[in-house]
Protein backbone atom coordinates (compact mmCIF):
# COMPACT_ATOMS: atom_id res chain seq x y z
CA UNK A 1 0.00 0.00 0.00
CA UNK A 2 1.09 3.62 0.71
CA UNK A 3 4.77 4.10 1.40
CA UNK A 4 5.07 5.54 5.13
CA UNK A 5 5.53 9.36 4.71
CA UNK A 6 2.90 10.80 7.11
CA UNK A 7 4.10 14.32 6.36
CA UNK A 8 3.45 14.69 2.72
CA UNK A 9 -0.15 12.37 3.53
CA UNK A 10 -1.01 15.63 5.96
CA UNK A 11 0.51 18.28 3.83
CA UNK A 12 -1.40 16.78 0.81
CA UNK A 13 -4.81 17.43 2.74
CA UNK A 14 -3.90 20.70 4.07
CA UNK A 15 -2.86 21.94 0.33
CA UNK A 16 -5.93 20.66 -0.92
CA UNK A 17 -8.46 21.71 1.30
CA UNK A 18 -6.96 25.43 1.10
CA UNK A 19 -7.27 25.38 -2.79
CA UNK A 20 -10.52 24.22 -2.75
CA UNK A 21 -11.97 27.19 -0.30
CA UNK A 22 -9.51 29.63 -2.20
CA UNK A 23 -10.72 28.02 -6.02
CA UNK A 24 -13.53 25.92 -5.89
CA UNK A 25 -13.50 22.11 -5.56
CA UNK A 26 -14.09 21.42 -9.49
CA UNK A 27 -11.80 23.99 -10.45
CA UNK A 28 -8.58 22.40 -8.34
CA UNK A 29 -6.31 19.59 -10.05
CA UNK A 30 -4.56 17.21 -8.36
CA UNK A 31 -1.13 18.87 -9.54
CA UNK A 32 -2.28 21.84 -8.05
CA UNK A 33 -2.81 20.12 -4.89
CA UNK A 34 0.50 18.11 -5.40
CA UNK A 35 2.74 21.58 -6.21
CA UNK A 36 1.18 23.42 -3.42
CA UNK A 37 2.22 21.01 -0.87
CA UNK A 38 5.83 21.75 -1.28
CA UNK A 39 6.45 20.55 -4.75
CA UNK A 40 5.37 17.01 -4.86
CA UNK A 41 4.35 15.02 -7.70
CA UNK A 42 1.48 13.70 -8.84
CA UNK A 43 2.68 10.32 -8.39
CA UNK A 44 3.04 11.30 -4.33
CA UNK A 45 -0.64 12.18 -4.64
CA UNK A 46 -2.18 8.77 -5.86
CA UNK A 47 0.59 7.11 -3.53
CA UNK A 48 -1.78 8.60 -0.72
CA UNK A 49 -5.52 8.69 -1.90
CA UNK A 50 -7.40 7.44 -5.27
CA UNK A 51 -8.63 10.86 -6.74
CA UNK A 52 -9.53 14.05 -5.62
CA UNK A 53 -12.51 13.69 -3.72
CA UNK A 54 -10.76 11.05 -1.30
CA UNK A 55 -8.30 13.26 0.14
CA UNK A 56 -11.24 15.10 1.74
CA UNK A 57 -12.58 11.59 2.89
CA UNK A 58 -9.39 9.13 3.87
CA UNK A 59 -9.29 10.40 7.49
CA UNK A 60 -12.36 8.63 8.22
CA UNK A 61 -11.39 5.46 8.20
CA UNK A 62 -8.38 6.13 10.56
CA UNK A 63 -11.52 7.57 12.68
CA UNK A 64 -13.27 4.74 12.59
CA UNK A 65 -10.46 2.69 13.47
CA UNK A 66 -10.00 4.73 16.62
CA UNK A 67 -13.66 4.45 17.52
CA UNK A 68 -13.49 0.59 17.05
CA UNK A 69 -10.89 0.35 19.03
CA UNK A 70 -11.91 2.46 22.08
CA UNK A 71 -15.15 0.08 21.90
CA UNK A 72 -13.11 -3.03 22.46
CA UNK A 73 -11.28 -1.61 25.24
CA UNK A 74 -14.30 -0.32 26.95
CA UNK A 75 -14.60 -1.73 30.55
CA UNK A 76 -16.63 -5.25 30.91
CA UNK A 77 -19.19 -3.23 32.55
CA UNK A 78 -19.85 -0.55 30.39
CA UNK A 79 -23.34 -0.01 28.85
CA UNK A 80 -23.55 0.52 25.03
CA UNK A 81 -23.77 4.52 26.00
CA UNK A 82 -20.55 4.42 28.27
CA UNK A 83 -18.98 2.19 25.17
CA UNK A 84 -20.00 4.99 22.72
CA UNK A 85 -18.80 7.96 24.80
CA UNK A 86 -14.82 6.25 25.23
CA UNK A 87 -15.15 5.91 21.70
CA UNK A 88 -16.67 9.77 21.19
CA UNK A 89 -13.71 11.36 23.36
CA UNK A 90 -10.80 9.03 22.35
CA UNK A 91 -11.68 10.88 18.71
CA UNK A 92 -12.37 13.78 19.38
CA UNK A 93 -9.20 14.62 21.51
CA UNK A 94 -6.83 12.88 18.58
CA UNK A 95 -8.01 16.12 17.24
CA UNK A 96 -5.22 18.76 17.88
CA UNK A 97 -6.72 22.36 18.16
CA UNK A 98 -4.15 23.79 15.32
CA UNK A 99 -6.46 21.29 12.72
CA UNK A 100 -9.42 23.53 13.58
CA UNK A 101 -8.58 25.82 10.94
CA UNK A 102 -8.38 23.18 8.51
CA UNK A 103 -11.59 21.70 9.79
CA UNK A 104 -13.19 24.95 9.68
CA UNK A 105 -12.25 24.90 5.46
CA UNK A 106 -12.93 21.73 5.32
CA UNK A 107 -16.34 21.74 6.41
CA UNK A 108 -17.42 25.03 4.30
CA UNK A 109 -15.74 23.05 1.19
CA UNK A 110 -18.10 20.26 1.51
CA UNK A 111 -21.59 21.85 2.47
CA UNK A 112 -21.23 23.70 -0.55
CA UNK A 113 -20.19 20.89 -3.20
CA UNK A 114 -22.68 18.33 -4.13
CA UNK A 115 -20.79 16.07 -4.60
CA UNK A 116 -18.71 15.94 -1.30
CA UNK A 117 -22.20 16.40 0.57
CA UNK A 118 -23.41 13.22 -1.24
CA UNK A 119 -19.83 11.68 -0.66
CA UNK A 120 -19.55 12.87 3.03
CA UNK A 121 -23.24 11.51 3.61
CA UNK A 122 -22.34 8.04 2.54
CA UNK A 123 -18.94 8.00 4.44
CA UNK A 124 -20.86 9.08 7.28
CA UNK A 125 -23.11 6.13 6.89
CA UNK A 126 -20.10 3.98 7.10
CA UNK A 127 -18.91 5.39 9.89
CA UNK A 128 -21.68 4.70 11.96
CA UNK A 129 -21.91 0.80 10.77
CA UNK A 130 -18.15 0.16 12.06
CA UNK A 131 -19.51 1.67 15.18
CA UNK A 132 -22.09 -0.39 15.27
CA UNK A 133 -20.45 -3.18 14.37
CA UNK A 134 -17.41 -2.87 17.42
CA UNK A 135 -21.00 -2.58 19.76
CA UNK A 136 -22.11 -5.87 18.00
CA UNK A 137 -18.79 -7.50 19.38
CA UNK A 138 -19.35 -6.50 22.52
CA UNK A 139 -22.56 -8.50 22.76
CA UNK A 140 -24.96 -5.19 22.33
CA UNK A 141 -28.03 -6.45 19.99
CA UNK A 142 -28.51 -4.72 16.35
CA UNK A 143 -30.51 -2.25 16.88
CA UNK A 144 -29.34 -1.10 20.24
CA UNK A 145 -25.76 -0.98 18.54
CA UNK A 146 -27.22 0.69 15.41
CA UNK A 147 -28.61 3.08 17.49
CA UNK A 148 -25.72 4.19 19.86
CA UNK A 149 -23.43 4.10 16.90
CA UNK A 150 -25.78 6.89 15.82
CA UNK A 151 -25.86 8.78 18.60
CA UNK A 152 -21.83 8.64 19.03
CA UNK A 153 -21.66 9.69 15.25
CA UNK A 154 -23.85 12.65 15.40
CA UNK A 155 -22.66 13.80 18.62
CA UNK A 156 -18.94 14.15 17.02
CA UNK A 157 -20.34 15.94 13.86
CA UNK A 158 -22.03 17.99 15.88
CA UNK A 159 -18.69 18.67 18.25
CA UNK A 160 -17.33 19.33 15.39
CA UNK A 161 -19.44 21.43 13.45
CA UNK A 162 -19.38 23.78 16.72
CA UNK A 163 -16.21 23.16 16.90
CA UNK A 164 -14.89 24.36 13.45
CA UNK A 165 -17.86 27.59 13.36
CA UNK A 166 -18.12 28.85 16.65
CA UNK A 167 -15.63 31.69 18.21
CA UNK A 168 -13.69 30.79 21.30
CA UNK A 169 -10.59 27.91 22.23
CA UNK A 170 -12.65 25.27 23.90
CA UNK A 171 -11.39 22.10 21.89
CA UNK A 172 -12.86 19.08 20.28
CA UNK A 173 -13.08 16.90 23.07
CA UNK A 174 -14.54 19.83 25.08
CA UNK A 175 -17.74 19.85 22.41
CA UNK A 176 -17.93 16.46 22.00
CA UNK A 177 -18.06 16.16 26.58
CA UNK A 178 -21.08 18.66 26.08
CA UNK A 179 -22.77 17.41 23.01
CA UNK A 180 -22.48 14.28 24.28
CA UNK A 181 -24.36 15.23 27.51
CA UNK A 182 -27.01 17.32 25.72
CA UNK A 183 -27.57 14.38 23.76
CA UNK A 184 -28.40 12.32 26.68
CA UNK A 185 -30.74 14.61 28.22
CA UNK A 186 -32.68 15.03 25.07
CA UNK A 187 -33.15 11.02 24.59
CA UNK A 188 -34.24 11.27 28.58
CA UNK A 189 -37.22 13.35 27.36
CA UNK A 190 -38.17 11.34 24.08
CA UNK A 191 -40.96 9.40 25.58
CA UNK B 1 -43.68 21.60 -13.04
CA UNK B 2 -44.33 17.68 -14.25
CA UNK B 3 -47.88 17.53 -15.74
CA UNK B 4 -50.25 15.03 -13.97
CA UNK B 5 -50.14 12.03 -14.99
CA UNK B 6 -49.43 9.72 -11.91
CA UNK B 7 -49.96 6.13 -14.10
CA UNK B 8 -47.12 7.43 -16.44
CA UNK B 9 -45.00 7.97 -13.31
CA UNK B 10 -45.68 4.85 -11.45
CA UNK B 11 -45.19 2.69 -14.45
CA UNK B 12 -41.88 4.53 -15.37
CA UNK B 13 -40.31 3.54 -11.87
CA UNK B 14 -41.36 0.14 -12.37
CA UNK B 15 -39.87 -0.10 -15.65
CA UNK B 16 -36.41 1.29 -14.40
CA UNK B 17 -36.51 -0.70 -11.62
CA UNK B 18 -37.63 -3.79 -13.53
CA UNK B 19 -34.98 -3.32 -16.14
CA UNK B 20 -32.23 -2.32 -13.83
CA UNK B 21 -32.66 -5.67 -11.83
CA UNK B 22 -32.91 -7.83 -15.31
CA UNK B 23 -29.73 -5.84 -16.89
CA UNK B 24 -28.22 -4.15 -14.59
CA UNK B 25 -28.26 0.46 -13.85
CA UNK B 26 -25.22 1.21 -16.21
CA UNK B 27 -26.49 -0.96 -18.98
CA UNK B 28 -29.86 0.84 -19.01
CA UNK B 29 -30.83 3.51 -21.13
CA UNK B 30 -33.45 5.88 -20.72
CA UNK B 31 -35.07 5.16 -23.62
CA UNK B 32 -35.53 1.49 -22.86
CA UNK B 33 -37.15 2.49 -19.48
CA UNK B 34 -39.39 5.03 -21.16
CA UNK B 35 -39.97 1.95 -23.62
CA UNK B 36 -41.17 -1.07 -21.08
CA UNK B 37 -43.34 1.59 -19.19
CA UNK B 38 -45.68 0.61 -22.44
CA UNK B 39 -44.25 3.03 -24.93
CA UNK B 40 -43.61 6.11 -23.22
CA UNK B 41 -41.02 8.35 -24.87
CA UNK B 42 -37.81 10.06 -23.53
CA UNK B 43 -39.67 13.11 -23.41
CA UNK B 44 -42.48 11.88 -20.74
CA UNK B 45 -39.68 10.56 -18.77
CA UNK B 46 -38.00 13.91 -18.55
CA UNK B 47 -41.17 15.05 -17.60
CA UNK B 48 -41.30 12.93 -14.21
CA UNK B 49 -37.71 12.77 -13.53
CA UNK B 50 -34.11 14.83 -13.94
CA UNK B 51 -32.64 11.70 -14.84
CA UNK B 52 -32.12 7.94 -14.88
CA UNK B 53 -30.84 7.66 -11.53
CA UNK B 54 -33.60 10.21 -9.80
CA UNK B 55 -36.64 7.45 -11.33
CA UNK B 56 -35.39 5.14 -8.12
CA UNK B 57 -35.57 8.22 -5.43
CA UNK B 58 -38.13 10.53 -6.38
CA UNK B 59 -40.58 8.83 -3.86
CA UNK B 60 -39.10 9.96 -1.26
CA UNK B 61 -39.64 13.81 -1.52
CA UNK B 62 -43.35 12.68 -0.86
CA UNK B 63 -42.41 9.96 1.79
CA UNK B 64 -40.64 12.98 3.72
CA UNK B 65 -43.76 15.02 3.41
CA UNK B 66 -46.42 12.30 4.56
CA UNK B 67 -44.08 12.18 7.50
CA UNK B 68 -43.77 15.76 8.18
CA UNK B 69 -47.98 15.76 7.67
CA UNK B 70 -48.37 13.17 10.30
CA UNK B 71 -45.96 14.87 12.83
CA UNK B 72 -47.60 18.16 12.34
CA UNK B 73 -51.30 16.62 12.97
CA UNK B 74 -49.94 14.54 15.61
CA UNK B 75 -52.00 15.29 19.17
CA UNK B 76 -51.20 18.25 21.25
CA UNK B 77 -49.89 16.20 24.13
CA UNK B 78 -47.78 13.67 22.07
CA UNK B 79 -44.32 13.16 22.93
CA UNK B 80 -41.47 13.39 20.25
CA UNK B 81 -41.22 9.65 20.09
CA UNK B 82 -45.27 9.40 19.91
CA UNK B 83 -45.03 11.90 16.82
CA UNK B 84 -42.49 9.92 15.20
CA UNK B 85 -44.54 6.71 15.74
CA UNK B 86 -47.45 8.50 14.08
CA UNK B 87 -45.26 9.65 11.24
CA UNK B 88 -43.58 5.92 10.42
CA UNK B 89 -47.33 4.57 10.34
CA UNK B 90 -48.75 7.25 8.15
CA UNK B 91 -45.70 6.21 5.79
CA UNK B 92 -46.21 2.24 6.45
CA UNK B 93 -49.17 2.23 5.29
CA UNK B 94 -48.67 4.40 2.52
CA UNK B 95 -47.48 1.35 0.87
CA UNK B 96 -50.05 -1.66 -0.54
CA UNK B 97 -48.82 -4.56 -0.24
CA UNK B 98 -48.68 -5.32 -4.35
CA UNK B 99 -45.17 -2.96 -3.88
CA UNK B 100 -43.42 -5.27 -2.21
CA UNK B 101 -41.84 -7.03 -5.26
CA UNK B 102 -40.98 -3.36 -6.76
CA UNK B 103 -39.43 -3.20 -3.82
CA UNK B 104 -37.81 -6.09 -3.31
CA UNK B 105 -35.67 -5.57 -6.49
CA UNK B 106 -35.56 -1.80 -6.00
CA UNK B 107 -33.89 -2.80 -3.07
CA UNK B 108 -31.34 -5.49 -5.01
CA UNK B 109 -29.96 -2.82 -7.25
CA UNK B 110 -29.14 -0.41 -4.85
CA UNK B 111 -27.36 -2.35 -2.23
CA UNK B 112 -25.20 -3.42 -5.68
CA UNK B 113 -24.56 -0.21 -7.29
CA UNK B 114 -22.24 1.75 -5.26
CA UNK B 115 -23.57 5.16 -7.31
CA UNK B 116 -26.28 4.45 -6.40
CA UNK B 117 -25.90 3.32 -2.19
CA UNK B 118 -24.12 6.66 -1.94
CA UNK B 119 -26.92 8.67 -3.74
CA UNK B 120 -29.39 6.44 -0.94
CA UNK B 121 -27.28 7.37 1.93
CA UNK B 122 -27.92 11.27 1.13
CA UNK B 123 -31.27 10.82 0.45
CA UNK B 124 -31.84 9.43 3.81
CA UNK B 125 -30.39 12.28 5.57
CA UNK B 126 -32.21 14.64 3.15
CA UNK B 127 -35.29 12.66 4.62
CA UNK B 128 -34.08 12.98 8.14
CA UNK B 129 -33.43 16.42 7.90
CA UNK B 130 -36.84 16.83 6.71
CA UNK B 131 -38.39 14.70 9.64
CA UNK B 132 -36.52 16.51 12.18
CA UNK B 133 -37.82 19.36 10.94
CA UNK B 134 -41.01 18.99 11.16
CA UNK B 135 -40.50 17.47 14.91
CA UNK B 136 -38.46 21.17 15.16
CA UNK B 137 -42.13 22.67 14.46
CA UNK B 138 -43.23 20.91 16.94
CA UNK B 139 -41.59 22.35 19.91
CA UNK B 140 -38.89 19.75 19.89
CA UNK B 141 -35.09 20.29 20.78
CA UNK B 142 -33.14 20.74 17.93
CA UNK B 143 -30.94 17.44 19.29
CA UNK B 144 -34.40 15.66 20.63
CA UNK B 145 -35.67 16.06 17.11
CA UNK B 146 -32.41 15.13 15.15
CA UNK B 147 -32.50 11.61 17.47
CA UNK B 148 -36.36 11.25 17.08
CA UNK B 149 -36.25 11.61 13.45
CA UNK B 150 -33.20 9.38 12.71
CA UNK B 151 -35.33 6.88 15.33
CA UNK B 152 -38.19 6.91 12.96
CA UNK B 153 -36.17 6.93 9.73
CA UNK B 154 -34.31 4.30 10.84
CA UNK B 155 -37.25 2.05 11.68
CA UNK B 156 -38.52 2.65 8.12
CA UNK B 157 -35.25 1.41 6.55
CA UNK B 158 -35.60 -1.38 8.57
CA UNK B 159 -38.93 -2.20 8.15
CA UNK B 160 -38.46 -2.08 4.07
CA UNK B 161 -35.92 -4.14 4.50
CA UNK B 162 -37.77 -6.76 6.39
CA UNK B 163 -40.71 -6.71 4.18
CA UNK B 164 -38.48 -6.57 1.07
CA UNK B 165 -36.17 -9.78 2.06
CA UNK B 166 -38.53 -11.92 4.64
CA UNK B 167 -41.28 -14.65 3.46
CA UNK B 168 -44.51 -14.49 4.95
CA UNK B 169 -46.97 -11.76 4.13
CA UNK B 170 -46.94 -9.01 7.01
CA UNK B 171 -47.49 -5.54 5.72
CA UNK B 172 -44.76 -2.68 5.86
CA UNK B 173 -46.98 -1.24 8.45
CA UNK B 174 -46.79 -4.27 10.50
CA UNK B 175 -43.29 -4.79 9.92
CA UNK B 176 -42.91 -1.16 11.05
CA UNK B 177 -45.00 -1.68 14.25
CA UNK B 178 -43.01 -4.19 15.00
CA UNK B 179 -39.58 -2.60 14.14
CA UNK B 180 -40.62 0.77 16.54
CA UNK B 181 -41.35 -1.22 19.57
CA UNK B 182 -37.79 -3.32 18.99
CA UNK B 183 -36.20 0.39 19.07
CA UNK B 184 -38.05 1.36 21.87
CA UNK B 185 -36.92 -2.04 23.47
CA UNK B 186 -33.00 -0.90 22.70
CA UNK B 187 -33.22 2.43 23.73
CA UNK B 188 -34.24 1.81 27.36
CA UNK B 189 -30.96 -0.26 27.64
CA UNK B 190 -29.11 2.05 26.13
CA UNK B 191 -27.65 3.26 29.41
Amino acid sequence: MARWDPNARERLIRAAVELFAEQGYEATTINEIAQRAGGLTKTTFFRHFSDKREVLFAGQEIHSRIMSEAIAEAPESATPLEMVKSALDALASSFPQERREVGRKLRTVVVNTPELRERSASKRAAHTAATAEALRSRGVSQLGAEIAAELGTRAFYTAFERWTTSPGTKTLAEHAHEVFLELKAALAVLE
